[in-house]
């Protein structure tokens, strides 16, 4: 557990079609594209997050001597490709949409352009890590916006899917906006600000609670927030933390981000009693702080029935993101080079379920704002070797029905590309931002989209749309193609 | 994410009572439960897993120079503290119920007895590692149920929560039951079957499916399962698998273990077809297997309709037990040791929610099997100072209906202590078998229950006991407690 190479961790088929591309077309380049299909959670948008944990992984791919031995003892692999992967160092580039933006469905998240054999390993990893960290700092982007500006808390650690689920999903819901976590790990390895004062073991190791507060109040003077709930709350545990609150104050301590915290019973009712008990001692200014299975629906449904809650820790719920835990990004095959032309080959990948059909080619996304209101227009998915520029008028239509036309005036909006070259032929190219940086970079993104857009059920969807190119290329393979399966059957 | 040690993957809470406990008790002994309070995805059990990454934990403890300047920068930790923890090393004893075997709610899975600060920290990292584990291999206990000796294969790894979900869910779902994994980093470390062929890219990165399936055939004559649904999955990919097993068969090849791969449609309907095309064409024994979202209830249906599916890879929602994908273990204290006298003190956690209540004491675990059956009769959750023997009479009670109650004479039972021993005094005492071990095992702890007990949806709820002395010690603490906090309201 405590040290551990990467490089295998991948399906084993990435592995058997990498023998087959080494044998049959080693120097075949192609373009992969991560998208995701549907928003989770019900959400109008996705947070991409992760894309630091890719860039380590790919600068770290090796296949050591342990490796190919294992490798070797499956019986699936030659002499010859052993002996390629032990020299294996990815060669290709990598273009990611940063860290903290704001995404939709079917927008390429990340693109592989690579010998196919590189590009195919690193499918399952790169989707493994994309998936979760996307995942999660969507979901808490949720859960921060029905807290209507209280901040939260990431206590999950001990109900994330393992050890890396609570790292890296503490990394994500910083990005998604907590204002600190209780996984000192994740604090040290992301510098972010890490929080938690005591749990039910300590009140309960004393003889009574009255000495448990009182001994934790004389250890952490400075942001004392005492739990309440391990006996009775309103007849024991918020009574005793007043008495230490004036105990403290006759001591002339000066009490400093200090209150109480409730772990149990109905939160609405027992912290608007905690509130009046606080404020008729005079501590007014006393937090409450709340944790028990909360979730964005539960807060907002606290803070709806006005329940005197300033502060949230958020566990289980959104370091699993319980209501929908997995974010469904699929890698595809979108392209291939000819190398005699140097030419980028659309490709195209049907299915029984329509809405499983990829958008074909080597493609970016420009994203639109109103030059007067700073907000979203839409976005653009376009192939990379057309050109956009705001000087000049900007037909946009719906993919699917492509009647709904959007007519932009130079002056009227302003174009971004989202994504950004992160390798270049294997090396990086790319400093990730330290993860409060990126946390402020969210918090901007989410300030360009209407309110709307961000309604925790049933929002406003935002409008994706193909450039006319793109959608022609896509119509004319999906005929193509239709036409091969009708002649293979003849 | 390469290196790392674990040893900070705690809640900075832990650290902060760690402290406390360092200059207020540090020779104070403690008990501390894992247990969890309802089954998961309303199954009748749980499969207890994650064991032997726990103890790789605990044997790997230690505070580096980084980790303690690291706390340092924090301000909240005093130099004596910190001067501690460069010597940390864990020295209590911890016993733990095996991996595999079948567990119910309320009972100690891990019980840890060891100086309160040492006990308090492990805390999140054991939570963690255990409700990961046991929420995988109890899901993938259910697929595999499911799936009536079909085999069921592990393919979630890119939509795991993050590399360890992937990781080390592979090695839950292995316990569980599952037959092989694709995740090959999982089966280098665990020693467990690594499965899978290709994808749709590797078919799309040829002119045409069949060139692709030719291709396929020639580098992995064993084992060769084709994907059929890339462009159409009856007019086209069923049709060029049965040329290509035909131009096998013509070339002398001998076809073991070799078939189709849907992935996705109406798996019940292609199936069906594609069997009856493979059978006419003379492949009787070809393998059709199936992935495509699937969970219990699904392959329960597909089974139920008949869908000539006999193999099936499941990904998203075993990895990530999505209808509920946290075990909510939790980890309570529950004696406190009197260094005068070296008896343990009971103590009880109350809580506005009464099923929060904790079993006080310390404590142990019978299973009780009826001698003509050798099915399970009953689990009894006893003090260990309390002595059990099949040459006696047993009386069992419902420890909420207490009116119910079972008689059991001598030679109609026999009686099982379900933990060992696996760290005394800090030295590690166990030695975990290999995974596929456990996993032969949980499938004989399967063997013990009667099939009411397996059914997916309301099973059989099993009789989970308290001996007469732990009620007895309960109720008594429950009445103290309730006179004390009566009493400081006076």
């Amino acid at each position: 557990m405590s040290t551990r190479n990467l490089t295998l961790m991948t399906d084993l088929y990435e592995l058997t079609m990498m023998q087959g591309y080494f044998k049959e077309k080693a120097n075949q380049t192609a373009v992969f594209d991560v998208f995701y299909r549907t928003n989770p959670s019900g959400n109008g948008f996705a947070i991409m997050a992760g894309l630091e944990q890719v860039i380590e992984y790919i600068k770290d791919l090796h296949f050591g001597e342990e490796e190919v031995d294992y490798l070797r003892s499956t019986g699936l692999f030659d002499e010859d490709f052993l002996d390629y992967l032990k020299n294996f160092k990815f060669s290709g580039d990598i273009y990611a949409i940063p860290e903290g933006t704001v995404v939709f469905p079917r927008e390429p998240l990340v693109k592989v352009i690579a010998p196919i054999m590189e590009a195919q390993l690193v499918e399952t990893a790169i989707l493994n890590i994309i998936n979760h960290q996307c995942l999660i700092a969507t979901k808490t982007a949720r859960v921060v916006h029905a807290a209507r500006g209280d901040g939260i808390m990431e206590f999950g650690l001990r109900r994330a899917q393992g050890p890396d689920a609570g790292i890296y999903g503490a990394r994500a819901a910083m990005i998604g906006g907590c204002i600190g976590t209780s996984n000192v790990l994740a604090g040290q390895l992301f510098d972010v600000p890490v929080k938690g004062t005591h749990a039910h073991s300590w009140i309960m190791s004393f003889p009574d609670e009255l000495t448990a507060f009182r001994t934790y109040a004389k250890l952490y003077p400075t942001a004392c927030i005492l739990l309440v709930d391990t006996y009775d709350t309103l007849r024991s545990g918020v009574p005793n933390a007043i008495r230490v609150f004036k105990e403290m104050k006759e001591a002339g301590i000066p009490l400093k981000g200090y209150g109480i915290r409730l772990d149990s019973g109905d939160l609405a009712y027992l912290s608007k009693k905690a509130r009046k008990m606080l404020d008729e001692a005079g501590f007014t200014d006393a937090i409450i702080s709340a944790s028990s299975d909360l979730d964005e629906n539960l807060i907002n449904s606290l803070k709806t029935q006005g329940a005197a809650i300033n502060s949230w820790g958020v566990g289980t719920n959104m370091i699993t993101s319980s209501d929908w835990p997995a974010f469904g990004g699929v890698y595809k095959l979108v392209a291939l080079k000819d190398e005699a032309t140097g030419q980028f080959i659309p490709k195209i990948k049907l299915s029984e379920n329509s809405e499983k059909v990829t958008n074909p080619g080597n493609k970016t996304v420009y994203r639109i704002y109103g030059t007067d209101t700073g907000k979203m227009i839409a976005d653009l998915i376009a192939l990379t070797d057309e050109e956009y520029s705001a000087s000049q008028p900007l037909l946009l239509f719906d993919p699917v029905d492509t009647w709904k036309k959007t007519h932009l005036a130079p002056g009227t909006y302003t174009i971004r590309e989202l994504p950004v070259q992160v390798f270049d032929n294997g090396q990086c190219v790319y400093e990730s931002p330290s993860v409060m940086e990126i946390r402020d970079y969210c918090q901007q993104e989410l300030d360009t989209l209407w309110d709307e857009a961000k309604r925790l059920i049933n929002p406003h969807r935002a409008h994706i749309d193909l450039s006319a190119k793109l959608y022609a290329t896509k119509n004319s393979l999906l005929e193509a193609v239709d036409n091969m399966t009708h002649q293979q059957n003849l």
